[in-house]
């Protein structure tokens, strides 16, 4: 038997793009012979949906869209994902066609987590085996095929539709998964995943077949539209290449970076350049995918910047060939002062002045963005947001967060690798000691600790959900980690606030890791 | 028998607090001759506890809070909710503590939706009922209630544990349902709610008793801790009394308030006052809650301010005696302006410049608040936040919106109650046409619908789901309705970044309605 895997970058809401790129892989499909095609969880109405899965007229569209797509659909079977309405409750469904009509819908039976359904409370009657050609499938959508050792009866192989976005280390994670089951169960597998960006969310795609020996027959692009049709009689063994994780954030940055650009119809990105790591990745990522001539900086500098912060900037600007301005903020921030005088009365530089930097520098973006259409791109990190230390409505704006999903250490390293080749961004910004550069002579170091450190604690409480006595007993210093989970805690305000960031790892803020804004708890 | 009804004011994580007011009641109980006393869902812990659900520190103190409150427990059978994992599952349980034993163990059966979970995924194994002096009772946690057409089997009486939060209109409907399951199942019935504000999230308690010909016969206090002892073999009836909704949407906005700052220990907040509506109504508030004493206020003129806007907003000050300052924006607007001439070009006054004062207003406050301790009020409307009327990083900051789940013509109800003994909000306040004055004679109105066809309109789209087909079938100009609709899909991307409001209605924005970020559907 031969099954097409078809894997598209869809677009929520975009039916007639997606309807396109549907027929047209149908179409590819029975022209080289394939018995059955088989296309994501939600490829009619690309996902995630949110609460246009409560909108009667979007669900209209789903079914009308099958419905064209039938049509199209002779000698061949077709299985494809959609949201339907069934007993009034909204289920991810595949619908298989077959001469021109849609004969079944299987519909997902678990009711995923709160990371995981985006809106749609799935629940149906049970799932359903199918018959092609002889051969008996079992179809499982989305989380479903986490249940697989329920899985009854007979059946020769094993069709998961997936929905699943990529984070660190999934790749590998999937593959396993699927592997395993397919050695467990003895059956064929075939794994059809979504690619492409969709706001925060990255599609990394590896779709993939196993036969049910556990041979890897099947390993589709990550990160890239792909097709391929699986000969289950007659199927080479192909090798599960080595990942690179940075490799990897790097290529789902680009993806979810263009894309949201590219769907949303946006052209030019703006950011603030401040001579630090950050913002240069940001910049350099932003050139590589928008163009360097759709892209502009502004150096802001204020009384306690280095020299070698505008320098750095201009050096990185020129290097890429990116138009930048330097926007000195200084008279500005005399001018709010001294606004201020009376209501402050006669106080200390602190924070407060600290922050006003950030914020004014945010106000000169924002005029770019709002006069010239420039996208602000965030350009906070996981590290910062996670301990609080970022200005909310200061460096804390943008549309979207970058690199908002990846720790500074992450990003240093994203930083050699985008200067694999050769130097894009400066020797001098990697090298420097992290500075906010917000009062005089400032370090990050001063307030956190070092960020091999900090991000290490960090990973254990955050990704992990290590307790602080197992972070401890690991080789952590009492204090520093009781310090490190207090100051996280305390900054849910400022996170509930921050630019969506690209979604890169398994527990991205404000949807993964979530704690309340009121909490006695000494954890 | 007789069941006491124990309505508290938990605090998310204050295990010490909780068991306390825990411990008092039962005592209280049973000195007045109880043979049950009844918690809420998830007292011992507090709630929505989010992401504490999965810390195992924090289940274990749950656990060892109910043990030290089962001590306390001779003479008397107590039910009370807390979370408690159960073969790697979090579920939302109810212990029943006899004889200062644990001796059961209800969990929480229904997933609930995305909605209510709060992050608990909560499944047992099955509610069960228990027996307390020959009286058989069903327990249900939660949303299982809603299930009660499928409770099974004999029993007495039907307890009902929540933790559900207000709404607009919650009271009456829940007041209903339960009035009408003690009728159609002929059990007794009693219902425990939370009060109290957690974060954006308040509490109304109204916990109630039905007897089993469905008769109101306990009915606590709403939005206050109370505490009944319905005696179902003598009870007398009650009637319910008629609500009024924007007294209620007062006490909620009271409570949520006034919980905020006192249960995360803040004393002082800031506003910006404008003249308009908005700004006055969280004024009178504030100062209602907080004290006049700590609240301080900024007026904050451009050079498209009206003369009026000052002296109305200088006038409520005074009459509250609320401390003011006037800061002058003009200085600091120009500084950023001529900062930005190069950058920016020679361009015409657009929605650039007006964003520009609305964010140097943000600065003014937050610098307020950095430097003195002041908490930022947001003073964002509902309406606005629908339409992306209102300026990212600019009045659409703050800490908590205080109204922002209000509609605008809900704000001015709210404003005539609060005048309704003596004016606290200035006639012309109330009185003047709505205008954001960023630029010369604006008014809302050149830019929106007047807000009685604007609110009708997002009413029926947010709050009843209506589609826009059935919105012009209403009488709604078809033009304004898509308009109107396409405004919402399209500020999205603010409401993700803007300030959690205080809940008062069944659907607040970035929880309970949320579009995707890239959304090609023409709606």
């Amino acid at each position: 038997m031969k099954v097409a895997i078809a894997q598209l970058n869809y677009t929520v809401g975009d039916f007639e793009g997606n309807k396109s790129k549907i027929i047209d892989s149908i179409c590819k499909a029975r022209d080289k012979g394939a018995d059955l095609v088989v296309f994501a969880e939600y490829a009619i109405s690309g996902t995630p949906c949110f609460d246009l899965l409560h909108n009667a007229p979007f669900l209209e569209a789903c079914e009308d869209t099958l419905h064209e797509i039938a049509k199209h659909c002779d000698n061949i079977s077709v299985l494809v994902g959609l949201p339907i309405q069934n007993d009034n409750r909204i289920i991810s469904a595949a619908a298989l066609i077959q001469n021109k009509w849609v004969v079944k819908y299987i519909g997902k039976q678990r009711i995923s987590s709160r990371f995981d359904n985006m809106g749609c409370i799935s629940m149906s009657a049970g799932s359903e085996h199918i018959e092609i050609k002889d051969n008996v499938l079992e179809v499982a959508i989305g989380e479903d095929i986490k249940d697989y050792r329920k899985f009854g009866g007979e059946c020769d192989m094993i069709i998961s539709m997936r929905s699943q976005p990529f984070f660190r280390g999934i790749i590998e994670q999937r593959h396993n998964f699927h592997r395993n089951m397919a050695k467990e169960l003895g059956k064929n597998v075939v794994m059809v995943n979504h690619i492409g960006g969709q706001g925060d969310f990255v599609y990394d795609g590896s779709s993939c077949a196993y036969t049910n020996d556990g041979k890897l027959v099947g390993l589709l692009n990550n990160f890239a539209e792909d097709f391929f049709i699986v000969d289950f009689d007659n199927a080479l063994e192909l090798e599960f290449p080595v990942q690179n994780r940075t490799y990897n954030t790097y290529r789902a940055i680009k993806l979810g970076l263009g894309d949201y650009f590219r769907k949303n119809g946006f052209k030019k990105a703006c950011l603030g350049l401040s001579g630090g790591i950050d913002s240069a990745v940001v910049l350099a990522m932003a050139a590589e995918v928008l163009g360097a001539e759709n892209v502009r900086v502004l150096m802001m500098p204020s009384r306690f910047s280095s020299d070698h912060s505008v320098n750095d900037s201009v050096e990185m600007a020129e290097n890429l060939g990116v138009k930048y301005n330097i926007v000195p903020i200084a008279d500005a921030y005399d001018a709010v002062n001294s606004s201020l005088k009376e209501t402050l009365g006669d106080t200390k530089f602190d924070v407060t002045e600290e922050n006003m930097q950030a914020r004014l520098r945010m106000i000169m973006l924002m005029a770019l963005s709002n006069k010239h259409g420039y996208i602000v791109l965030n350009t906070s990190n996981k590290s910062e947001a996670a301990v609080g230390y970022g200005t909310l409505y200061g460096d804390e704006s943008g549309s979207i967060g970058i690199i908002g999903d990846l720790y500074k250490i992450e990003v240093y390293a994203l930083a050699r690798f985008i200067n694999r080749e050769r130097t894009i961004i400066p020797d001098n910004i990697i090298c420097k000691a992290p500075s906010a550069e917000l009062r005089p002579d400032q370090k990050d170091s001063d307030s956190l600790p070092p960020y091999e450190v900090l991000d290490a604690i960090l990973y254990r409480f955050i990704e992990e959900g290590q307790e602080i006595e197992e972070i401890i007993t690991a080789g952590f210093d009492d204090e520093i980690v009781h310090r490190v989970v207090e100051l996280v805690k305390n900054s849910e305000y400022k996170r509930r606030q921050t630019p969506p960031p690209l979604r890169l790892s398994s527990r991205p803020f404000s949807s993964h890791f979530i704690m309340p804004l009121i909490n006695k708890f000494k954890m």
